[in-house]
């Protein structure tokens, strides 16, 4: 098939996945609203939300603006033209590299803004559905966040070919060198990610934390109970924190992943003795084919899925998340037999099947460890309640432990997926291919990944229709439906936790090999990473660093955020004492506006800290000792390592004591209430900005540290 | 000078350096040991921390005979002789390395019984001197733990030199080929260690914590009461965590760091041209000579402590720590000049005293960040003392963020100081001295190593000699004055454990590279430790898990043993309600077995997988791979680098929890007894097991790593 052919059907099943999205977003508009009490919460929500977004992105798109400015500057005037540069001219090179970057950021807060436009849309949807049948609130509630998984998959698709063929309708760039021009929307797109998650998640959290404080803690009102004036806050966390947030970084993960795939792609085709032009490009295009099929594959899995016989939710979404697999892996399949076939390699495309298969079994077993460290049913999470009956301070050891300890797995799953992909790759009988071999591993991972986001969006849209249902006081056996798919929901979101981290690592390895590829293609001879060198070493202790001070910065700035918080509930409480007693309203709008500035003003230092200190270092060290890139790539590499195990520890703790807390509300060691449930709630709340801020704000360092130093490789040799 | 003089100065001072902890240990005995109430308490922890000890040595030499066994089977019969070896047969290399190995497990034995044999006599005396002055409690406090240090540093100086006067003169190996027979003297000392350091540290804190929660939170009573079953057990704890395992520690590194520098000196020298036999050996004995200098140094500055004016008992031990730096430094720059100085590099001997001198900034630089981060005079312990009024959830938050923010700065000083010490051995006109040059950094920064480990071991015999007064309730104005010498001995705890992870940190650099001369020794040619290669990634990341695993079996560890604790203090005020009344006598003995035997129980799990693991991973990619040693390199590495992150995270956040208390406990936020105290009291707790059992033993951990990768490099070829 010629190149044209190629582009047209990855550009036919992108707007596929776009229409799809359309088409639900338009049947979660269709369903019912519920009644009046309900919409008046739902439509502060919405407000709160869009009034959040909108001073976000517009704080985000002036950082974007500048950077863009800055990298626009450096590239066309401050960097000499060397000859190995991909475009003939330094104005060329920093015109395609700004142009992505700034695509990618555009494109990033559109789905970022998509997700969270649905989310806030289809949560009065869903609790009204829930008020009908489980199965109801269910369809809305995944439909909703398919919208966003579509959206977030099908543009990142449309992006990077669109670029594509931007770049090569345009100019007279190689086609195997043009990746190396459009690795800035990858960059563009994690820029925004990092603010968007950062600031979300220090939303979601100094809101939650606040509320709990004050209203749970000090004024003994319950959850989700109209009389705190930060209630309306925390339900508009779910949904800046975990919709906006999360939309935006996997489409970053998508877009950085595709790209850095194509790279090593291009790398090892052209390595391939009697390799046509076409089938290099084939091999080329092969990452965004198989994402391209793992679409489809997900809108099937998605519109199949139905609550039957009132069973257990979960086993629904399980059902089509199994569906999705299955089809994406026969897509796998055809697009491995069809494109990385080649006669000097009989055996290649179902090794590379395989790598494939490898990625899906890797990301099952994150879900499965991510349970096992996470749900009640398992040693750990039991372990730290049994704890809290001796006090908050044994609770808390008991889950540092469980946190700590929860890295092993992982990790060693993750090497047996890296070496065993990298094997397969190496015995396909192309030379040199055991690193496109990971990297088909990362494609084999990602397929599903439209699936994966609906079912994270699901979380906060079940949480919030949740809150709803709470806060418009409906009789008790409605609430028990909401309540079982805002249960539903916090698994959900605990696993694609899991998976994001999964991917994570696993799409490191990819991305500093594509850097590394890069550096060597900018004609330095850069064979090894050798940290023996003083200096390479002192890249890799500064990397590790780098994760703590972000992670410190993060958790830090949710205190603080919420500080805010509780002095004005605390205020509003002093100012209108009817609000306890129920005769008066409280003012959630004041409380809202009090987080909104808060948590972006908070989210500068972490957010600046990640994207400047890989540039500060690399240019450092390339005048200082003349080493840049291989300082850089060893910060980056062992900054994830340390990002990986960081991020683990955050989000499997925090997870575990969030369902201790909810295991002994089940009645155990004395239920709620007990001294044994108030130790919990201290574990529970610092477990909050564990996994909900610092956590997921790593996932997004991660990729940010690969995509930048990608970026900026030509400044640092 | 000849062989036999160099090593006639390094005997004659070794010896010295034991001569005066003799006379300084009759000194301490011949003190008063007050009245009987006293002797009465005295000897109770006396006879815990006996059998304790017993107990816990015997468990250690069982251990250490078995790998010892293993050890030699391993060289001599299973691993096959090759040219490159430095002994001319498989069972003299196995005869060599196991001895060594047995003699560093025996003086790391005996280093760790004298620091507690000293220190169980020295407390009752102590505190018997701190009823006449404080002046009178400090120097025997100090000296004390001076015959701790003292021993600590002149046997290990003994054990290197006399190790390698015996292969000298017993076999036929090349002189610079000795340290690698010898490595196996720091291993031994390191596997003692390991163990010695998590058994005393779990016993310390499960006790610890154990007595605090029934005693103090559930039934009321004070610190160190005598109602408290558990306060015996508390009072051994100090004695058997601090002075035991850190007297283990600091033997274990003085040792494994002289056998580092001697390889890198022994490379570096036989590089020169022109260079002598005698000169090289001069080169290679400078590590031993220099600490001999520090030695001398040391007990000058020891001697000259005196409290005068009833001033600041901490100015006192200061002035003396600065008289030993200078002393020292002036040693340092002679040695330089005398043994390194060479016609072809004038300038080589000042450049190395140059690297002494950084090494000694940066511990200087280590004392003033570990101070800033735990005591409550700056910011970060006030954050947490402040966010201590929301509750035990915002006083823990607080904590994990300056916990994870306090690795920034001294990872900062650490690159310095070794690219800064790299960049003037590179310059000193020999070649490749790079590496040399961090060395003689590392060998700078320890030079007055002996007074530290007498701060060290300062700690616990204040706090002892404290508890002791409490229990014979003395009068107040006596309770006083031992409670400045306590106060002043959790500083000098704090700024030591910051002392040992700089060091940790500094010689970890060395180890690896006289790890990477070692393996090139044996004719491999790794030139490089390449984390590109996704075996060594995967190797790097393994690394990272290791230390978190770790951290996560030492802190569960505690949880564990203080659960028994509890239900055995729990147990004893049911079975004779008299005791808390005061009417009947608790059975203190009871409790001690128990934690014993827990303590003993949770160390072996830890210990196990610190010593199998880098073996593992060692032998199955050097039989899957073929590629072992780079592997195990990166493992290391990268190991090393995580540790020192978390053990900076666990000792200076467990810190700052413990002066945020006290801080309150000052009077701050409501004091004593308030809602925030009792918060703060939550983070306490939480701090106890991060920074007196698995930070301490992190630091163990990380010099175990190199040590057995060194003694075991030849397995992984």
């Amino acid at each position: 098939m010629s190149e044209v052919g190629l582009l047209a059907i990855i550009f036919v099943i992108s707007i596929i996945g776009l229409v799809a999205a359309f088409v639900l977003a338009k049947w979660v508009l269709k369903q019912d609203q519920g009644n009046a009490a309900m919409q008046k919460i739902s439509n502060a929500i919405k407000e709160g939300a869009e009034a959040f977004i909108k001073t976000q992105f517009t704080t985000i798109a002036l950082l974007a603006a500048a950077f863009a400015v800055v990298l626009f500057i450096g590239y066309a005037f401050l960097r000499k033209h060397i000859d190995t540069d991909p475009v003939g001219t330094s104005i060329g090179l920093a015109f395609w590299i700004t142009l992505s970057f700034v695509f990618g950021a555009i494109c990033s807060l559109i789905a970022g803004y998509t997700g969270m436009w649905v989310s806030i849309r289809a949560n009065i949807r869903t609790a009204a559905g829930s008020i009908r049948s489980v199965n109801d609130g269910l369809q809305v509630a995944l439909r909703g966040g398919a919208v966003s998984g579509l959206m977030v998959v099908a543009m990142s698709l449309l992006g990077v070919a669109g670029l594509y063929a931007a770049v090569k309708y345009f100019s007279a760039v190689e086609a195997t060198k043009i990746p190396f021009l459009i690795v800035g929307y990858g960059f563009g797109a994690s820029f925004v990610a990092l603010f968007a998650q950062l600031g979300g998640g220090i939303y979601t959290k100094a809101a939650d934390v606040g509320a709990d404080l004050v209203g749970k803690v000090e004024a003994g009102i319950p959850e989700d109970d109209p009389r705190n004036p930060a209630v309306i806050a925390d339900l508009v966390g779910d949904n800046v924190g975990d919709c906006a947030g999360r939309g935006a970084d996997l489409f970053e993960s998508t877009a950085a992943e595709n790209i850095g795939a194509m790279i090593l792609g291009a790398v090892m085709a052209a390595k391939v003795p009697d390799a046509s032009p076409l089938w290099i490009l084939g091999v080329m295009m092969f990452p965004l084919i198989a994402r391209a099929f793992g679409i489809i594959a997900s809108i099937v899995g998605i519109v199949l899925v139905r609550n039957k016989n009132d069973e257990d939710p979960m086993t629904s979404l399980n059902r089509g998340y199994y569906i999705a697999v299955v089809l994406a892996m026969i897509g796998f399949g055809i697009a491995s037999y069809w494109l990385l076939d080649h006669p000097s390699a009989p055996q290649a495309w179902w090794h590379f099947f395989l790598c494939g298969i490898i990625g899906v079994v890797t990301s099952v077993a994150y879900v499965f460890i991510t349970q096992y460290y996470t749900e009640y049913k398992y040693r750990p999470v039991l372990s730290i309640a049994e704890a809290s009956q001796t006090g908050p301070a044994t609770n808390i050891i008991a889950g540092l432990a469980v946190g700590l300890e929860c890295t092993a797995a992982p990790i060693v799953v993750i090497s047996a997926a890296i070496l065993g992909a990298y094997y397969l790759g190496d015995s396909s009988g192309f030379e040199h291919a055991g690193l496109f071999g990971t990297a088909v591993a990362t494609m084999g991972m990602l397929a599903t990944a439209a699936y994966i986001l609906a079912m994270d969006t699901f979380g906060p849209i079940a949480d919030n229709a949740g809150g709803i249902v709470e806060m418009s006081q409906q009789p008790k056996e409605i609430r028990e439906k909401s309540d079982r798919l805002d249960a539903v929901g916090n698994t959900t979101k605990a696993l694609t936790k899991g998976y994001a981290v999964g991917s994570a690592a696993l799409a490191a390895f990819l991305l500093f090999s594509a850097y590394l590829d890069e550096v060597r293609n900018y004609g330095v001879p850069l064979e090894s990473v050798d940290i023996a060198k003083p200096a390479v070493f002192v890249g890799a202790m500064l990397g590790g660093m780098l994760v703590f001070l972000f992670s410190a910065l993060a958790i830090r700035a949710v205190g603080k955020a919420a500080y805010f918080v509780i002095n004005d509930v605390r205020a509003q409480f002093k100012e209108k004492p009817g609000i306890l007693k129920g005769t008066e309203q409280p003012d959630y709008g004041r409380t809202v506006e009090i987080v909104t500035k808060g948590a972006l003003r908070q989210m500068i230092a972490p957010g600046l800290l990640a994207t400047l200190m890989p540039v500060a270092v690399g240019v450092l060290f390339r005048f200082v000792f003349g080493m840049g890139a291989e300082v850089v790539a060893s910060m980056l590499m062992v900054g994830t390592i340390v990002g990986i195990l960081m991020a683990l520890f955050l989000n499997n703790g925090g997870g575990a004591w969030d369902n201790a807390k909810k295991y002994i509300e089940t009645g155990a060691f004395g239920g709620k209430g007990s001294p044994t449930h108030k130790a919990a709630v201290v574990g529970d709340t610092v477990g909050d900005p564990c996994k909900d801020t610092a956590g997921p704000s790593l996932h997004v360092l991660i990729k940010l540290l690969s995509t930048i130093t990608l970026v900026l490789a030509p400044l640092f040799i």
